[in-house]
């Protein structure tokens, strides 16, 4: 087995729509296919990745850095002993003569190829991913369905509240128990109302997480956290800037009822350290949101995983942040907490496959080889489009 | 005034030389050429930048996000009320749309734009930049000549100590008092030889600083910090990851006569927050070496010296990491603790003008209009390049 050409472009995000800090009609993605020299029906086995949603694009890193040096090696270099592609093995290949530290979009380039990788992997065992993760690092456990919820609730351009109402309304109908909702952008009372609003539709306040995409100063925060503990949200999301541990530590200290989610914005195993050491969460309550497609891929979150374990989180506790396929594998092949999902929202990377089965805001993974990207249409097209 | 064009390119690094961590002989570099609408003696008024020393090119991210949004927006948003060019103003248009945390590349993209744009406001104001803001931000005050150290000792692929030896006799013999040696590439006793080599030639530890790029881990560090205390050597750099507060924290802890440097892998004010908060260095006696280069630009610069004086730290524990002309004005102009300096190493990036005044450790600056990359011959040809 060989890897024998790595290919990548940047694919707009389709999504005009904004949370507290930034708006998504300019954002961007990676998509990297890599090829390998093993053929099956006649054609190459090709593993499919991308950079999760919400970092541009860096193509750039990958073709420039990460592509060449796993091109440069020799196979033996990313296969085991019985000659099999190991990603473990490809991942500090990727990472050569890079400097420690300065964790923002080399990760989401590494995180991108990784996945292709995860991919070749399992088309080349012809098993899906959750399988082959499940095997290799939970002792043949898995979960068969994922809970997932809706993640949405954006500043609309238009229509205010009653747009906000009918967004909600659409999750519950296609069968979300759970929904997320930005606040941050707006007033605090205007906030409150639309966490209101977004309660009444899903049936109560315990089915409503609200994210303030690391917008508010301590002081705003605080008077969130009062508002939200009485009210009692599912999660407060990112309430401060996400590196800003300390001021995390007060608010957790403050508001001892209310859960805390938080974990998007940091990319490497030093970061989510440093939060597990000084931003004083809470191990049995709170919800960590680490995209391994954004921070150096799966090698990187299973170290994260285990320092995790090191200071009394359980797996159940981490709810990846992205809404895609390859985080999904991951909550059922390592049994994590659940997955985040994009109904509508970000495409072409949000969602998962188009014939998903999905009741009561339970997934299931279909049986397709690999990650099962193929049978994401949209999705498929740009990586048939970078194919040529 | 207007921005009228941005125009980037990498450059590679001519330097095949290794620390603790990486070799830098693919190592590259961004070159940022700002031109504006303004004509003196027949040509447009350039500002020019480059995003340090150390971090791959980030010219990707120059051209697809930051040029783009500063061209996109009116002039009125990043001039001040006298219509003179502002880079305090063009900063947040730099950075519109892009989440918080994550800070890699994308501040080393900025850092290199920023440095074109006080390059450019200084040559309109036709004074050198340090002059620049020294009266907007120093209220006048200035030094007139910076200590600068050499940083080399590094790995040589060949000749071993006595290889060291001569390139530090060089360094003494070119004028320099003090230098830095890498170290935690070999054995601590092997190390250890390198230091008294390098002592010996230099007349003393005290002359003599230490840097392990964050190589070490935390029983390593304590082995060297313990000999290294012991020998009295001038600061003990980047023991282990930059991003590890509590090792750090720890190190300062058991080791408190020696003296440590860190920060030159820290990208934005949260993580120099962190530090100050978590890491447990003395501001009395450890050195901060933050690049505004590679940290999103001087505003940002400017907001780690707010914290760190509420944190204790005079700006004269400041030296900034990168060997460049850009904090030489910094540390002239905001009277920070000195410069790093790179002879002979890091070209074309490494080093001052070509004519530099310099005596005993100490460096004045020359008088020519903006940062004066025009009096580095070989840097300047890599702008002449790029402007065709």
């Amino acid at each position: 087995m060989k890897l024998v050409q790595i290919k990548t472009a940047t694919v707009p995000l389709q999504s005009d729509i904004s949370n507290a800090w930034v708006n998504f009609r300019e954002m961007t993605g990676t998509v990297v296919a890599v090829v390998s020299d093993v053929r099956r029906h006649g054609y190459p086995v090709i593993g499919w990745g991308f950079g999760s949603i919400g970092r541009y694009s860096s193509t750039a890193i990958v073709r420039g850095r990460i592509a060449p040096r796993l091109l440069a090696c020799p196979p033996s270099a990313y296969l085991d002993a019985d000659g099999r592609l190991d990603p473990m093995r490809a991942w500090p290949i990727m990472l050569q003569n890079e400097k420690p530290g300065g964790h923002g979009e080399r990760s989401t380039a590494v995180g991108a190829v990784d996945m292709a990788l995860w991919d070749l992997a399992a088309k080349l065992e012809d098993v899906p991913l959750w399988k082959l993760l499940s095997d290799r690092f939970n002792q043949g456990r898995a979960d068969t369905t994922i809970a997932v919820y809706a993640a949405g609730g954006y500043y609309h351009q238009a229509g205010g509240q009653s747009a906000l109402q009918d967004e909600i309304k659409g999750y519950r109908e296609a069968g979300y128990t759970d929904v997320k909702i930005k606040i941050g952008g707006a007033t605090l009372a205007e906030d409150l109302k639309r966490v209101e609003c977004a309660a009444q539709v899903m049936g109560g306040m315990k089915h409503v997480a609200v994210d303030a995409n690391g917008r508010l100063d301590a002081t705003a925060a605080h008077a969130y956290a009062t508002a939200l503990g009485e009210l009692g949200v599912r999660w407060f999301e990112e309430p401060g800037d996400p590196l800003d541990f300390a001021m995390q530590a007060e608010l957790s200290a403050s508001h001892p009822a209310l859960a805390f989610a938080t974990g998007e914005n940091l990319f490497s195993h030093q970061d989510v350290r440093n939060l597990c050491r000084h931003a004083g969460l809470n191990s049995k309550r709170d919800t960590l949101q680490m995209d391994p497609a954004l921070s150096y891929g799966l090698p990187e979150y299973l170290r994260m995983l285990d320092l995790l374990a090191t200071h009394g989180w359980s797996r159940r506790r981490c709810v990846p942040h992205g809404g895609h396929q390859f985080s999904l594998h991951l909550a059922a092949g390592l049994q994590l907490g659940g997955n985040e999902s994009y109904p509508g929202v970000f495409k072409p990377f949000g969602g998962f496959a188009d014939d998903t089965i999905f009741e009561t805001g339970l997934v299931r993974l279909p049986d397709a080889p690999g990650i099962g990207i193929e049978l994401q249409r949209e999705l498929s097209a740009c990586f048939r489009g970078l194919l040529g």
